[in-house]
Formats: structure tokens, sequence, C-alpha cells
């Protein structure tokens, strides 16, 4: 079964792009999240649609469980082969293949990497907006698959909204184009229900995605709080005025002081909060916004505020953001990055719930966000040679995101569910619910054989956790 | 049967919300499509979540239809009870829950008139964006069927960008939540997969919808073309300069010299088309924004411009658009309004083609139309007292829905397909696709028991349409 399997795979896709040797496939046993790991039986890499439509057709026939995968710098282990099976790269799918400056398209293969399609429309004064952290390295197929964010969602929406039309290949193997060069879309909204499903529904091998006219001017406002609350307070009130920001990045204590001694961005050490706030658009808009912002800034009781003067120190004080995460690298052995999402009026209760939770576990956290969005990153800093502090740094995480559903929000916001999240999964679904969604994945996936075992709970394994949330007295429901 | 069925309507509802009678349930034969009629079983108008669990609960038992609908407003038939069986009228669903003004949130019941809405949330200085022209008169709950539009989409998106959250009942008589008050949501997207889906996959029976701050100001610029194609690149160049206007409209011909004869709005006659394009925001960028707008429409040749000095007179310019209808319907005995979409950029092709089609079949068209969103609305005018010109305007109809696939677009904007269009739906999707769409209906539905007949051709009809369309030698693939 396994030669037949290994010959037919050959036969698709060529000897050298088929790899069975375990030392050769080590890079592909785990994504960004490398707490998980778990080797396939064999790494596909297929060249076309065609070959992928071959691979999947034999997968099918022979209930053979696939993952797809880029660059794997995905963030809750959604890139693991957990079931074994195949492990389909598509690194060979990275090709631009058109830019239509008329209508403001790019058209891609989903191993582009997300930044390659800004640079390649940049003579044509276009950009791709959705910008995710790792946007050098991750790729838009990852995008599609975990409904990729970045800073500059909040003005520009995620990945789903920036989405024109997708070619997939079915668990069955066949092609299916979906999405139209339109406002809207006839038949139910697939684009919607493939974008941030994890690979589980369809494997995406070509897309079309929007280009956004890049903007003539962008400054970046950093200003300072001597609390939390009152940076919190002031993101309400930038944003209940109606502007909205390219950006609104939060960042709090330990993660501003690490932060300036990485990257020397001239961030106010003494302020217990700060915030970024991007204006982009034409001159005259952005000055007069810095204006609004000021204002409500000084008005929320800002202890510092500076806009930037020129693109350098624009630069530079979005380097002190971006390398907060390793950054804070620096001042603890490990760190766990949470990812959740809560009603922006939420962010002052759920900080100040987070920094309880800190003292009860004894753990520090930092906390670096996309505060507009009410998307929160807490970083719990830990030590894994500390025997149980892991333990400890995922109950405190699994808090976390319970305190986000607490407060009418949800327990991700751009690293999707994977592995990682799938337990507190039943923290925000009933049964019912997930019961729809596995009607839904069988509809799309009739063998489950597309990257099993993840994003949504089992009804079994729904069941035990069930079980043995109420033999401990809990009133979950 | 019948009997034990009419019993146990009775009493989840009572009797009083239960109509059996002929000629009491005639209102409730079509929607605004009237050419298409049809009466139900039983009318039955249950009072809350509890009762249309219930209602829907014995429809599964008992495999009887149910088509969900509120004022009737739209436009493909969507609420025609095709097959019989209960029509479920959510007429007294009618309450606003609450207006959340820190999150900018309404929570609605789905009865609610979209107008109702923005009246509520006015006092708070806020508004629900989407704006369908039926919007004193259709429902919030028929806005999410059939994802509807509005002149203010363009900037502010469809009602899918709109929505936060929907509690449905499913097929089988479950409630389920779906969405939540963050920007992300985990699992897979069932808030994009039900809006649109023309209750096919499950009845809302309460939703949180975005308010978003009234803007400050709002100006709208009146601009005439001398041809249609010069307008049709103003909006190209409009949008390619990044400039986002709240609305876009554009109008020919016949449709100019109408409303102005009905409206007295003061628009050039003389005008072969005319742009509306709205802009609003803080009074420098309203500012700003015409300045850049009249420099592109004066380069592409417009022969009138004008901007409104005061809330009056740009009233009085929307007038004339949105009693266009009407006024058309004034100049002949009646018309066929059609729904599609195409890219921005296939305007003027689109357009040419609509008017060599109307010289082909000697019937004379006018257009009215979301021009930034692509959103085609060609009213065809017709005499239903002339033999045989229904059938003729419907074929040309037809027509237009496939240069609009043809052209990279879509058979509908935003009436949705109903039974208007299905047979339509062949051009726009492979079978393949079709099928990926029935079996996500199974998922939702598994008895077929919501708005049978509706938004997706059955394989059956699928089979003997494309039967048909080869024996007359057709390359329909």
């Amino acid at each position: 079964m396994e030669t037949m399997l290994y010959q037919s795979l050959i036969d698709v896709v060529g000897a050298e792009f088929v790899i069975a040797d375990k030392e050769t496939m080590r890079p592909y046993e785990c994504d960004g999240l490398s707490v998980y790991t778990a080797l396939p039986d064999y790494v596909v890499l297929p060249a076309n649609t065609n070959e992928v439509m071959a691979v999947i057709s034999l997968c099918f026939q022979m209930n053979i469980s696939v993952v797809a995968r880029g660059p794997g710098t995905g963030l809750s282990a959604g890139a693991l082969p957990l079931k074994g099976g195949i492990l389909l790269s598509l690194a060979r799918f990275n090709r631009i293949l058109s830019i239509d400056t008329d209508n403001g398209v790019a058209h891609v293969q989903p191993g582009v990497r997300n930044l390659a399609i800004s640079e390649a429309a940049s003579p044509h004064g276009l950009y791709y907006a959705p910008d995710p952290s790792s946007q050098i390295a991750c790729s838009i197929g990852g995008n599609v698959a975990e409904n990729a964010g970045g800073v500059h969602c909040l003005k520009y929406g995620l990945t789903v909204h920036n989405i024109v039309s997708l070619v997939i290949v079915t668990a069955e193997g066949k092609r299916i184009n979906i999405g139209a060069a339109s406002a809207d879309i006839a038949g139910f909204d697939l684009i919607a229900l493939l974008t941030g499903s994890e690979g589980m529904l369809g494997i995406v091998t070509e897309m079309k995605v929007k280009l956004l006219p890049t903007p003539n001017i962008a400054k970046v406002v950093l200003v300072g709080f001597d609390c939390i609350e009152k940076a919190a307070n002031a993101v309400n009130d930038v944003i209940s005025q109606g502007i909205i920001p390219a950006g609104l990045e939060m960042m709090d204590g330990y993660a501003i002081k690490a932060a300036e001694d990485f990257a020397n961005a001239g961030y106010p050490t003494d302020a217990e909060a700060l915030l970024l706030c991007e204006l982009d658009g034409d001159e005259e808009e952005v000055k007069q916004q810095i204006e609004a912002v000021t204002q409500i800034f000084q008005q929320g009781g800002a202890t510092y505020l500076r806009v930037s003067t020129n693109e350098a120190e624009r630069a530079l004080i979005w380097k002190g953001r971006k390398s907060a995460f390793p950054a804070v690298g620096r001042i603890s052995p490990d760190y766990y990055c949470m990812d959740g999402t809560i009603p922006r009026r939420e962010l002052a209760n759920v900080l100040t719930k987070i920094h309880q939770l800190s003292r009860y576990y004894g753990l520090r956290v930092a906390n670096v966000f996309h505060a507009g969005d009410g998307n929160l990153h807490p970083l719990i800093l830990f030590d894994a040679n500390v025997p149980g502090e892991l333990e400890k740094t995922e109950t405190f995480g699994a808090d976390i995101l319970k305190a986000c559903v607490e407060a009418g929000g949800c327990i991700t916001g751009e690293h999707s569910v994977g592995i990682e999240k799938i337990n507190e999964m039943h923290h925000q679904f009933s049964d019912a619910e997930l019961e729809q969604f596995h009607r839904i994945k069988r509809a799309m996936d009739p063998k489950e054989i597309l990257n099993p075992g993840k994003g949504i709970p089992q009804p079994k394994h729904c069941q035990e956790h069930r079980t043995l949330m109420m033999s401990k007295g809990s009133h979950h429901e």
C-alpha cells in the first residue's frame, strides 16, 4: 500500500518532488508553534493545479490525510501533519501571474510571499493592504487559510476583505472557481467560508487579491500614558469620533522597555502604556487627522506625544513595535504569544484581568497588540526549564482566552485555532454550533482527509471534554 | 395530517397568528417581483425565537417547506412559497432591543425596518450604513437574506460587512449563535455563509449590526457627459486615484429625462450620462475630495458640473436618482429591473453591449445604477399587453446577465437569485460548483425544507438545462 502510494506520487510529481526520508523532511515537522512536532509519511511538492488534483484524488481514494502548507510561519500548529499522511508543500506555487492595474487586482499563486505582492505592485502605485508581522516570509495562501490580519487591517480589513476570487482543489480532487471580479457574488459565499478555514475545506492553488492605491503620505503619532486605562479609553475615543487610523497599536510596561532596549526607537520608557497611531492618505487629510487625534490624546491625559517628521523617524518608531516580540525574548528565557479578540470597549477591563491573572500565576506578561481591532497579543514570559512552568503558562493562556469570550470576544484574532486552541473552542461554541461546523466540513470533505484534527474539536472529544468539565462541577453550557 | 399541522401551529403561536383562509393570505402570495405568485398552506406569525424553533421542528418532523419573509420588498421572488407549506412572517420581530453606543452596535430583531435602525441611532450621532433603495420599507432580516447593497455600499460595504452576529434557528429547529463582537471569529465564517443565502440555510431571529458615526458633512457633485463612455472612464479615474466616494451613481439618457420630468431636480436633460458623486466626512476632507474629483471630471470631458451648496439642494439631486424607477414607469407601460455586477473597468463595454441588445430586441432600456460598485440596474421598457413582449424582455434580460458573466462579473448585485435568475446560475457556475453549493445546503438543511427551489438550481434541472443547450448546439461549459 505504502509503496503503491509512493510510486503513484512519483508518477504525478516526479521523484525529486517526493520526500520520503525522515531526516530530509525534518524541516516540515512543525510550523511557528514549534512545541508541537509530527512527521508526515511523505512530503510532496506539486508544480501546478493539475498535479494537486492528481495527488488529492489519490489521497481521497486511499483515505490518506493531506495537510497543505507554505513557509510555516503559522502560530497555532495549523500546518502540523498530526495524523501522518501527505504534507503538501505549495512552495513551487511562487509566481505572480499578472498585475491588473486597471481593476486593481493581482493574480497570484498561493506560495507567493505576502510582501512580494506589494513589491510587484509598487511600480504601479499600488499595494496589498493586509500586513501580518510575518509578511516578509508568510505566503498569501497561508494568509487565506488563517484569515491573516496585521497592523493595517483596522482600516483596510482582514484577508477575507481583500480576496477577489480563488481556485481551489476540493477534497475529491476537483477544481472549482469561487468568487468573481464584482462586488457581490451569486450562490453561497464560499470565499468567506474558505478564508480562515485552516486548510480543512479545500486547497487554494490560484487566487486574485485586491490592490489599493499607495497612500501619498503616512505619519505615526507616538503617545505615552501613565496607565493602561487611559490609553484604552483614548483608543475608543479616536474611533468613536469616526477616525479610522491606518493602524492603532498598543504596548504596555514590559513591552515598552524591552522594545526600547532592543531598537532604540526613542520610546518614553517611563510610560505604562504606549499607542502608535498611524494616519495615511493625502497630505491635508493626514494633517487634519493628526490635529484631531492629538487633541483626543491630550484630553485623554497623554504624558508624552510625538509625531514622526520624516520617513526614517516613522520607520524607527515602527521598528520598536515590530521587534517587540524578539525584544521580549531577551528579557525572558521563553515566551508564549496568545491571540484573542475583544470588543474595543472592553480593552481596559480585559487588560486589568490579565494583570490580575499574571499576579495569580506568578508569571510576567507583556502586551503588544492591535488595540484598534481589539486584537490582544499577551506574551506570557516563562522559563521552560523550570518544571511545571510551561503547563502553568498554558493554563494562564487558556484563562486569558476565556476572559476574551466572557467579554463578548473570540479565542482567536489572526492566528486561528489549529491545535493550539482546539479545547478553547468549547468555551466559545455550544455542541449545536460545533456540530454545524462539522457538517460544513463533511459537506466539503466527506472523508475528512483535509488537515484532520484541527480547528473544530471532534464531537467525541467534545463529549469527553464535557463529561470532564461536568465532573468538575462546572456550569459550562 | 393537515388538520394535525394546523392544530399544532395554533398550539405554538395561538389561533390569531395562523392564517389558513386563502383570501386573507393573498398579500403573502408574492414579493416585489409580482409576476410570480403562489399561496402557502398556512401563514404563521411567531412572536419569538422559541416559537420559531417550535414551528420549524414541526416542519422538520413532517417534511413541510418553510419560507421566511419580511415585508416582501425583494425583487427576485425569494419570498415566494413555491412549494406551499408554511410561510413564516417575521412581522412581529419588530423591536430594536438595544443601541450600544460604546461599541457602535445595534441589537435588533429581523423584522425591524432598515431605516428604523438609523432613526433610533441618530440621537447618538450614529447610523447603519447599507441603504437599499427600499430602506423605508425593507426589513434588516431581508437585507441579511439578500446581502442587500445600496448607494453607500461603495464606501461602507454590503450588508455582510456590517453584521456583527446572528441568532439563527436551524432547519432542525435548533438555536445557534454565530459571529462575535470582535474583528475575527473562530470556526468557519457562518455569518458570511448565511448572509445572502436567501433563507435557505437558517432563519435569523435576532442580530447585532454595526453602527457608524454620522459624517459631519456630505455633498454631492452632479456631473453630465455627452457620452456614456466618458462617464464610465471618469468613474474608474476617481477610484483609481484612491478616492472612495460615499456613493457614485450613474444614469443614462432615458433615465435622466424621465427622472427630471418627475422630480425637477435640475438635471441637464441634454446629457447622455449623468454621475452623482457623493463625498462625506469632515468639512476640510470633503472640500479637498470635491476639488480632486472636479479636476478628474473636467479632464474627463464633463459638459456639466454642479456641487450641492446646501442640504436641500443635495436632497433634491438625490430625489431625482431615487425616483428614477417610478419615473421610468411613467414613460413606459411596464419595465423590468435587471441586476448584474461587472468589474468597474468593463462599464463602458457592457453598457455598449446593452444598447446593442436594445436595438436587436427593439426594446428601450434605461440605466440607473451603482457605477462605483459596477452594479448595473438596466430597466427594460416594455408593454405586457403586447403579445410576446414579456417573453422578449425576459430573453433580453438573460442576455444582459450573460454579458455580465462574460465580462468577469456576476448575475446578481443585490437582488439575489431567487426564482428570477435560477437558470442564469448555469452561466456562472459549473456542475462541480453547483454541487458544492448543494452540499452546503444539505449540511445546514438535510431535508431541504428551507425555501426549497430557490437560489441554486437543482442538479436534475441542471441536467435538463444542459441537455437542452447541447441539443441546440451550444458550447456551454
